[in-house]
C-alpha cells in the first residue's frame, strides 16, 4: 500500500482512471472523492471508485496522505483556500493539470509549510470526459511529468512518482516553466489549431457543412476528435499558459504564411521540401513508441 | 467481370489497393500496370498485382477498356499526351486524383472524342505510400466522388461507379469545382495545417525537438501522422487546387487571429463558447459513421 488515504478533488477522465488503478492494485486503504455536482458523486458511487464522497473539499482532505487535484485549472485557487486549513501535517498535495507554473502559483502560496507540493502532469487522455470515461489502462507506456520546486521533499516526490509508475507511466522530472513551453508546442498549439479549423467548418453554410462531415475521412475527421476535448479544461489551459502558447503560435503563423506564399506563387519545390522534412519527425515519433 | 482489360498508369497506395480488389473479386480478365521506375514494377510483379507490366504508358493502354490513372497529378498532362494516340475506341479513362477540375483540364482536351472521361476520387488512404502499402479493405464504407462532365456517357460512369462499389465504397456524383471546394476544407486545409505545425516543430532547437517527440502523445502525434503523407502527391494537390485552398485558408487565418486575440486578452467566455461549438461537429462525424 502506497498511501493510507487518498482524496480526489474533482474526478473526470484522468482522476477516475487513476482511481481505477488504485482500486485494482489496492494502492491505498481509503479513497475519498470530492466533486461539486451530486450527479458526479452519484456516478462515482455507481462506479465504486470511492469509499466516501462529499462536495466539501475541506472535509475530503481531512486525514488524507495524498490530495490529488483533478479539476479544471481555473478552480485551483479556490480549492487551495478551501483545503489549506484542513490538511494533515506532512500530507502531499499533487495535481494532474496541463500547465505547471500556474498550478504552483495558485497552490503554493496558500498551502501550509508542512505540506509537500508535487505538481504532476500525466500525459494521457482521450477526447472523452467525465468519470464514466476513465479506464485503468489509460496511462500505460505514457509519460508523467513531475515539476516539484527545488527543495521539495524527495520522498514525497518519489511516492507520487511510484503511484504513476504503478499506473504504467514513465516518469520525467523537470522545471515547471520548461514543462509549459514543451507542452505549449506538443499539446496546446495542436489543440488550438484543431479547435480553430473545426470552428471554421462550423461557420460554413449548412449544405457545405453537411458535405464536410460526410467526407471528413479525408483528414478533417482527425481534427474533430481533438476538438471534442473538454471546453472548460481547455479554456483554462489557454488562459494559464498564455505566454508560451502565444509564443509558439507566433512561430506557427510565420510558417503558415510562408506556406501560403509558396502556394500562391506556385513554388512546387518549396512545398515538396517542406513536406519531405516533416516525414522524419513521424519516423522519430514511431521510434519513440509514442505513435 | 466488369472489364476485359484494365490498365493502371502509376500504382501507389490507392492503385495497388484497387488492384487487390480486382484480383480478389475477378473483376477483369487482364491487368496491365505501368510505372516509371523498374523498382515499382518489380514490386508489382512480386505482389502479383498485374498480368503484364511496362514503363510505357502508350503500350499499357492499348486494348484497355478502362485506364485508371493513379500518379501524382502533376504527371497528368504528359500521360494524356503519351496515351491519347493509343487508346481503344470507347475506352473509359478515370483517375483517383484529389483535385478534379484540374484533372479534367489536364486530360479532357487531349483525349479523342470516342473516349469516356470519368474522373474519380476515392476518399480513403493512410499516411503510407507505395504499392506495398495497399490493402483491399482500404475503401470499405468510405465515399468515392465521381465528377463526369455534363453529357458524359452514363453507362461509362456507372461502370466506374460499380467498380468502386465492389471495393466497398459509397458513390457520390458532383460537379468538379464543387468537389474541389469541399475537399479543400475537409482534406487540403487539414493537411496544410498539419504539415505546417510539424514543420514548426522541425525548426526547433535539437533538445526541445527531442522533448516534443517524447511527449507527442499529448496531441502533436496526430498531426505527425497526417504530415507523413506523400510529399509529391501533396505538392501537386496544393498547386492544382490553389484557389480553393487559399480561400479556405483565408477564413481559417481570420478565425485563428480571433482565437489568438481571445487568449491575449484573457477572454475565457469567448474561448469556452468556441470550444463548445466544435463538439457538435464531432458528434455529427460519429453519427455519419466517418469516425
Amino acid at each position: 500500500m502506497l498511501f493510507e488515504r487518498i482524496a480526489f478533488i474533482g474526478i473526470g477522465l484522468i482522476g477516475s482512471s487513476l482511481a481505477r488503478v488504485i482500486r485494482r492494485d489496492g494502492l491505498c486503504g481509503h479513497i475519498t472523492v470530492c466533486a461539486r455536482f451530486q450527479e458526479t458523486l452519484d456516478k462515482v458511487v455507481e462506479l465504486d471508485l470511492a469509499d466516501t464522497v462529499t462536495n466539501d473539499p475541506a472535509e475530503a482532505v481531512a486525514d488524507a496522505d495524498l490530495v490529488m487535484i483533478c479539476t479544471p485549472m481555473g478552480a485551483y485557487g479556490a480549492i487551495a483556500d478551501a483545503i489549506s486549513g484542513n490538511l494533515k501535517d506532512g500530507a502531499i498535495v499533487s495535481d494532474v493539470g496541463s500547465v505547471k507554473q500556474s498550478a504552483i502559483d495558485s497552490l503554493a502560496p496558500k498551502l501550509p509549510k508542512t505540506i509537500h507540493l508535487v505538481p504532476g502532469h500525466p500525459i494521457a487522455g482521450t477526447e472523452h470526459s467525465g468519470p464514466e470515461s476513465g479506464f485503468a489502462e489509460l496511462f500505460v507506456d505514457r509519460w508523467c511529468i513531475l515539476t516539484p520546486a527545488t527543495g521539495t521533499n524527495e520522498a514525497a516526490t518519489e511516492k507520487v512518482a511510484e503511484l504513476w509508475r504503478k499506473a504504467g507511466m514513465m516518469i520525467e522530472v523537470m522545471d515547471a516553466e520548461h514543462h509549459d513551453q514543451v507542452l505549449g508546442i506538443t499539446s496546446h498549439l495542436p489543440h488550438l489549431i484543431a479547435y480553430t479549423i473545426v470552428g471554421t467548418a462550423t461557420d460554413l453554410e449548412d449544405d457545405l457543412k453537411q458535405e464536410v462531415i460526410k467526407f471528413s475521412a479525408s483528414g478533417f475527421r482527425d481534427f474533430t476528435r481533438i476538438a471534442a476535448s473538454d471546453p472548460v479544461m481547455w479554456r483554462d489551459i489557454f488562459l494559464q499558459n498564455k505566454d508560451a502558447v502565444l509564443d509558439i503560435l507566433g512561430r506557427f503563423n510565420e510558417d503558415l504564411t510562408a506556406m501560403q506564399r509558396a502556394i500562391r506563387r506556385g513554388e512546387g519545390d518549396t512545398l515538396e521540401d517542406m513536406f519531405s522534412r516533416t516525414r522524419k519527425i513521424r519516423r522519430s515519433v514511431i521510434d519513440a513508441k509514442q505513435d
